[in-house]
C-alpha cells in the first residue's frame, strides 16, 4: 500500500456520473475501494453543464462548469469522462492523456469513432485508456476479453447489445404487439429517445460490434462503416413465425471469422433458436457471446444500460487504472491483427425466413418459386396462409449467400403479382455452440 | 516490451496440463501471447507420473518426473500446479511462493481447504496466486469478481457450478428418466466418476462455493463445512412435479447474505423458476449469477470441465502472473470481512417443494396437514394422485423456516399413516433479479 492519494475528475453528471461519484464518496465501501485501488481514491472536480442544478449526494464544493480545464489539470491521476458525444469528448480525453492522465470512458461512439487513435496515445504517454462501460453497461466483458480470454483464439462474438431494441422485441414476442405500438410504450417508459433512430436502426449496436471485434480479433478502431439492418421492418407476424418455427428475433451484434483470414462485422435482425442461450435474454438486459476455439461457447449477460450498472463498469475500470497508476505501469493496449480481410454482408451464407405477401391467384407460388431456383435460393419450408385477397407466403431458406437472397428479392418485387416483401431476416447458423 | 523471457513449469499433464502446454507452445499463438504476456513464455518442464507415456505435442525432452524438483526450481517465473487433491500439491505450492514464484492453480479442494494461508503467503513472498480454473471450468468469473467488481457491494452469488450434476439433471427433465439410469448414462459417457460421491453429495459444489464466497464477501478459505445436500435423492416426479409447477431442478451453489452483517455459504437442490436465467443452463454447462447492489443481475455461463476449456482458464491467470512478473508488482489476495456472521441454513426461509407417501385412509391428509399448521409451515397449493394402494401428496409450502421444514418432516416421518417422505426441495426466492 503506498501512501499517495488517486486523484480523479470526472466530466459529466447525469445518471452515470451522479451513480459513479456516489459509488466514490460512500464511506461504507471506502474499505473495499481503498483495497481494490491499493489506494484512497479522491474526487477532485466534477465538471457538469448544468451548476445550479441540484444534486443529491454530490458536495456542491466539487462541481465546476469548466470541463476543458479540468480535462487539462495535469494534477489528476484519472479522468472519467462521461459526456458523451465525439466532440469535445475527444479533445477532453486528448488532453489529460497528452498530459500523462490516464482516462476511463463510456463513450461507444468516440471509440468506434478513433478508439486506435487514443489507445495509442494512451499507450505513448504511458498511461491506461479503459472504456468498460462502452459496451453492454454493467457487465465486465470487455475486461473479460482483454485479460482472461487474451490468449484465447477468439471465432465468433454475438452480442445483444442494445437495450431498447431487445426491450421492444421481447414485448412483441412475449404481446404479440406490433412495432410501432411497443416503440410508443418505450418511448413512454423512457426506454426509448424521442428519436430512437441510433437504437432501431442499429447505429449505437454496431459501434459496439467495432469494439467488441477490436478485442476480440485486433481489428481497429477507426469508424468503420459495417452492414447495419435495424428493427424498424419487423411485423407482429414475423415474430409470431418465428416462435411457431422454434425461434426468437433478436437484433444481433456480429463479428466472426470467416475461414482463414476473414472477418465479418456486422448488424441484423436474427432468427434465433429458442434453445440458445441468447435466445432467454429478454427486457432491457444485454448479452454477449463468445465462441473460442478452446473455451467453447461462454455468455455473459446482465444490464445493458441504467445509470448505476453502467457506474459498476466505469468504478471497475477506475480500480484499474488506479491499481496501475500506484505500481507504475500501464495495460498495453490491444493488439492488431493486419491479416484479416473484412468480408462483406452479400458474400455470407446462412438461411433465410422471408415473407410476401402476393396476389391469390393460380401460377403466382410457381413463378414465385422460379425466381428463389433462378438465384439458387434452395427452400427448406414453405407456410401459406390468406390475408383478405392476397395470400401471405412464407418462407424458410436453406442455407444461401446473402447477396442471392438480396437478388431474389428485387427480382420478386418487380413481379406484378407481388404486394409486398414483408421480411427478410437472417437465421442464426449453430456456430460452435 | 522488457527483454526478459517468463520461465513456466507444469506439473500435471493430463487433460487439463497438456492442452496448457498444447497452448502455450502453439506457434501460431505465439505472437498473441507474447503481445498478451508483454514477453515471450517458456515452458521450461512438465512434470508427470509416468514418463513413458506417449503424449502428443509435447516435447519429450522437457518430461520430468520430478514434481518437487521442479516445484522447488527458484529460476521459475510461474509454476502451474495442475496434479490435483491437497497433499503433495499444497507443498509443491508453499515451497514455489517461498521462492519467489508466481502459483497458478486449477485446484479447488486446496484452495477451498488453505487458500486464506496460500494468498497470504503469496503476499509475502510479493507474487501471485491465481485459481480461475478452480471455480467453472472455463468462465472467466473469479477475475471479474477480484477486478470489474472490486469496488461493487454483491449481494448474493447463484452458481450451477458441477457439471456431472447438472448433466444428471438436465437428462431427467429432458427425458423423464431416474437418477440411476441417468447416473449409469453419465458414467458410460465418462461424465461422471466409478464413486459419484465428490459430485452427486455436492462436495465438489461447496468448495467452489467457499471460493466465489472468498471473492465475493471477504470470508475466508480455511475449510468451513457448510450446508450441503446433494442430488441423490430426486426422482423423475419430483422433476416432472418441477416441471408443471413452472421450474427446474438444478443443483445450487449459494453465497448471499442475510441481513446487515449475516451471510449463507450452502449447496442444496432448488426449483428454479423456468424464466431464470440460470433455469436454461443445460448439460455439463456450468453457469454463475450474481446479485449487486448497483450492478444488477449478472450472469456468466460457460463450459464447466474439460480440458481443453479449463485449459484456456488457466492459461489466462499464466498470462496475467506474466503480465505482473515483467511489471515487477503482483495483485494483492482478497480482502477479509471479519464483520460477517455465518448463518445456519435452518434458520433461512424459503418456500419448499415435499412430497409424501400416504395410506390412502380418511384422515390421513387432516392429520398431515396438522403437522404443517404445528410448525408454522403454511400450505401454499397441495396434488393428490393415487400411487398404488397409498396416495401421493405434493406440497408447495409458502415461505417457511427451513428448521420449521425439517421438524415438520421429523414428525411427518414418524406418522404410521406416512409411508415416505419423497423429497423436501427448496425454492429459489427471486432476490434482486
Amino acid at each position: 500500500m503506498s501512501d499517495r492519494v488517486i486523484r480523479v475528475g470526472v466530466i459529466g453528471a447525469g445518471f452515470v456520473g451522479s451513480a459513479l461519484v456516489e459509488l466514490l464518496t460512500d464511506t461504507s465501501r471506502h474499505v473495499a475501494l481503498v483495497d481494490a485501488a491499493t489506494a484512497p481514491i479522491e474526487v477532485v472536480a466534477i465538471a457538469v453543464r448544468d451548476t445550479l442544478k441540484r444534486r443529491d449526494g454530490i458536495n456542491s464544493a466539487l462541481i465546476t462548469d469548466d470541463a476543458a480545464a479540468l480535462a487539462a489539470r495535469p494534477d489528476l491521476d484519472i479522468l472519467v469522462e462521461l459526456a458523451g458525444g465525439v466532440e469535445p469528448a475527444r479533445s477532453y480525453i486528448e488532453t489529460a492523456l497528452g498530459n500523462g492522465v490516464s482516462v476511463v470512458t463510456a463513450n461507444k461512439a468516440l471509440m468506434a469513432q478513433c478508439g486506435t487513435a487514443l489507445a495509442q496515445l494512451a499507450h505513448e504517454h504511458g498511461v491506461d485508456l479503459f472504456y468498460e462501460a462502452a459496451v453492454g453497461g454493467g457487465i465486465p466483458i470487455l475486461r473479460a476479453l482483454r485479460t482472461s480470454l487474451a490468449g484465447e483464439r477468439i471465432e465468433r462474438v454475438l452480442g445483444i447489445v442494445n437495450g431498447t431494441t431487445n426491450f421492444i422485441l421481447s414485448k412483441m414476442t412475449s404481446e404479440g404487439s406490433d412495432y410501432h405500438e411497443v416503440l410508443a410504450e418505450a418511448q413512454a417508459l423512457g426506454y426509448a429517445e424521442a428519436d430512437p433512430s441510433a437504437d432501431v436502426k442499429a447505429f449505437d449496436a454496431a459501434a459496439k460490434v467495432l469494439i467488441l471485434s477490436s478485442l476480440a480479433f485486433g481489428t481497429e478502431l477507426t469508424g468503420d462503416e459495417i452492414f447495419r439492418e435495424g428493427i424498424t421492418g419487423i411485423r407482429a407476424v414475423d415474430v409470431e413465425f418465428a416462435r411457431r418455427a422454434g425461434y426468437v428475433i433478436k437484433l444481433l451484434g456480429v463479428a466472426e471469422r470467416v475461414g482463414e483470414h476473414g472477418l465479418s462485422r456486422r448488424v441484423h435482425p436474427a432468427m434465433i433458436p429458442v434453445d440458445h442461450p441468447l435466445a432467454s435474454v429478454h427486457g432491457a438486459m444485454n448479452a454477449v457471446f463468445v465462441e473460442g476455439t478452446k473455451s467453447g461457447p461462454l455468455m455473459w449477460l446482465g444490464q445493458g444500460a441504467g445509470g448505476q450498472p453502467t457506474a459498476t463498469a466505469v468504478l471497475g475500470d477506475v480500480l484499474d487504472a488506479a491499481r496501475n497508476r500506484v505500481s507504475g505501469r500501464h495495460d498495453v493496449p490491444f493488439s492488431v491483427d493486419g491479416t484479416l480481410d473484412m468480408v462483406e454482408a452479400g458474400e455470407l451464407a446462412s438461411a433465410f425466413y422471408i415473407s410476401i405477401d402476393v396476389l391469390d391467384e393460380p401460377g403466382v407460388l410457381a413463378s414465385v418459386a422460379s425466381v428463389f431456383g433462378a438465384h439458387r435460393v434452395s427452400i427448406q419450408s414453405m407456410e401459406q396462409s390468406g390475408v383478405g385477397d392476397e395470400a401471405r407466403l412464407s418462407f424458410l431458406t436453406h442455407s444461401a449467400l446473402a447477396k442471392d437472397v438480396r437478388a431474389t428479392i428485387d427480382e420478386l418485387s418487380a413481379l406484378d403479382a407481388v404486394d409486398l416483401i414483408g421480411a427478410c431476416i437472417r437465421v442464426l447458423d449453430r456456430g460452435a455452440s
